[in-house]
C-alpha cells in the first residue's frame, strides 16, 4: 500500500483503537509494507496528533515492543473546553422549579458527551483503571465516553435489581440531599474482585450517591482509583462526604428570582494533567 | 501543511465529525493549502475508506458544494458482525434463572456497543432522522452509539419523572410480557414537535415497550422513522405488537434443562443496506 493510503488506514486504526498495543509486524503484514516505512508513518501520525492536541503515539522498542495511541488532551485544551461548558450552563433558560438546572440537552449531544469523556480520560490517563462505573441513568453516556478512550468496560449500578442480570449485591445508603435511605444494586457477574475502578457521574451535591458507589465497591473488594463528576454544586450548607474527586464545572449560584446562574470551572482547573 | 500530515488531520476530522458538511475553503484555510490539493487528499481518503469498508466521502460540487463523511458499513460486513454477535450470545454461561440471557458484558463493552451503533447507522443511513430515542436503562449506550454516527442528539424516555428535567408528558402502556400497566415519561423540552425519530432498544419480546414509545411519540406529533432492536426474542405464544423494526439478532431458543441457547441473525439479514 502507498504511504498516503497507509496514513489514512493507520490514523483510522489508532482513533478506533485507543490504548490498544500492537506490534509493528501486524501493520507490516496488514498494510503490506516494510518495518522502516511503518516507522516513518508512525512518526508522521505522532507529529500531527501532537500538533492537533489529540494525544500521542507511545512506542516501545525491543522484542515485545510496539505502538499504542494514547488519547490525551493537553491541560490547556481541557480547560478551554470546561470554560465552554460553563458558558453553556449559565444560560438562564436552564433554570427549573426548585433551582435545578436542565442539562439533558448537553448530555443528549453525543459530541459534547464524547468531549467530556475525552477530558476525563486525559485527566486519568496515567492511572491503572480496569473498569468505569456509574449509576443509572444520566451518568451512563458519560461513563461510556470515558471508557471508550480508556479502552475498558463499563458497569452500571442500578437503583432496582433486574431479573435479566442474575444475582446481585445490594447496599443501602443515605442520599446526601434528601436524607432518604436508598438502595443500590450491582450484578455479581459484572465486576471482578480487586478491580481498579473509575467512578463517573453527571452531578454531585453532597456526594451521597458517589459515597454509596464507594461502599458498594468495598463489597467487591474493588479499589476506587478515580472519581470524575461533570458538575458539582457548591452548597455551603451541606458537608461533602466524598474526597479526591475531579469535577469539570462547579455550579456556585442558581438564583431563581434574579434568573441568574453562575458556573465556574471545577477543581480540575487547578490540577495538572499528569495526576 | 504537507500532504502526509494533511491526510492524518483530515482523516481525524472526518472520523470525529461524521455527516458534518464542510465546504472545501474551510480545509484550504485550516490546512494552509490549495483547493486542488485538498481535492486530491479527499480522493485518497475516499478510496481508503471504501476499501476498508468504513463508508465514503460524499462530495457535492457547485457554489454550496462541499464534502461530508458518511459512515456506512457494507451489508456483508454488517452481516458478518451479526454472526459474531450470535456466536457470543450462544455461550450457555449466559443462561439466567427464568430463561433470561445475561448480555450486560456485551453491552458494557464500548467497542461492541460502537459496532452495533455503526451497523444500525448504516441500515438507517439514507433516512431523514432528527433524533434517536430510547428508554432507560440498557438501550442508552446503544442509542448514543447510533446517534454519534448519524450526528443527531439522543432523548431518553424514563419510567419515573425526575425533578431535574422539568415538566413532562407521560403515558401508560401495557407491557407485552408481564401484561402490567406501566408508565413512560418524556420531558417536554427534550423533543420538538414533528421530529423524525429513530427508536433504539436492546431487547424486544412482544414489543410492548417499543409500542409505548410509539404512543408517546404521538403525543409529541413526532414521526417514527426507524426502529432498531439489538435482540428480538422469537416467542410463538405471543403476538408481536410492533411492525417495521430492524433486529440484528433473534434469540430462538433458551433451553435451561439442556443448557443450550440458539441465536440467529435477525431480520436485518434479509434487508438491503439502502432502505
Amino acid at each position: 500500500m502507498k504511504r498516503s493510503n497507509r496514513l489514512v488506514a493507520l490514523t483510522n486504526f489508532f482513533l478506533e483503537n485507543p490504548r490498544k498495543h500492537k506490534q509493528l509486524p501486524y501493520f507490516v503484514k496488514t498494510l503490506n509494507t516494510t518495518k522502516s516505512s511503518i516507522s516513518e508513518d508512525l512518526d508522521i501520525i505522532h507529529t500531527v496528533f501532537q500538533s492537533e492536541e489529540l494525544g500521542y503515539l507511545k512506542r516501545v522498542t525491543g522484542a515485545a515492543g510496539g505502538v499504542q495511541y494514547i488519547p490525551e488532551y493537553s491541560h490547556e485544551k481541557s480547560i478551554q473546553f470546561t470554560y465552554e461548558l460553563c458558558k453553556m450552563l449559565e444560560d438562564p433558560v436552564r433554570i427549573l422549579p426548585g433551582g435545578y438546572l436542565y442539562m439533558s440537552d448537553l448530555l443528549g449531544n453525543p459530541k459534547t458527551v464524547r468531549e467530556i469523556g475525552r477530558v476525563f480520560a486525559s485527566v486519568f490517563s496515567q492511572l491503572d483503571i480496569d473498569v468505569v462505573m456509574t449509576v443509572a441513568t444520566k451518568g451512563i453516556p458519560l461513563a461510556y465516553a470515558v471508557a471508550s478512550f480508556l479502552d475498558v468496560p463499563v458497569v452500571i449500578v442500578r437503583r432496582d435489581p433486574k431479573v435479566t442480570e442474575g444475582s446481585s449485591v445490594s447496599i443501602n445508603y443515605v442520599s446526601g440531599s434528601s436524607r432518604r435511605i436508598q438502595t443500590m444494586v450491582l450484578p455479581k457477574r459484572s465486576l471482578k474482585e480487586g478491580s481498579n475502578v473509575c467512578i463517573i457521574d453527571d452531578f454531585m451535591k453532597a456526594g451521597g450517591t458517589i459515597n454509596g458507589m464507594i461502599n458498594l465497591l468495598n463489597e467487591f473488594n474493588a479499589n476506587v482509583t478515580a472519581i470524575g463528576v461533570l458538575a458539582e454544586a457548591d452548597d455551603e450548607e451541606e458537608e461533602r462526604v466524598v474526597e479526591g474527586y475531579t469535577s469539570l464545572v462547579k455550579i456556585t449560584n442558581v438564583d431563581i428570582k434574579q434568573n441568574y446562574i453562575e458556573v465556574h470551572p471545577g477543581n480540575y482547573k487547578d490540577k495538572s494533567t499528569r495526576t
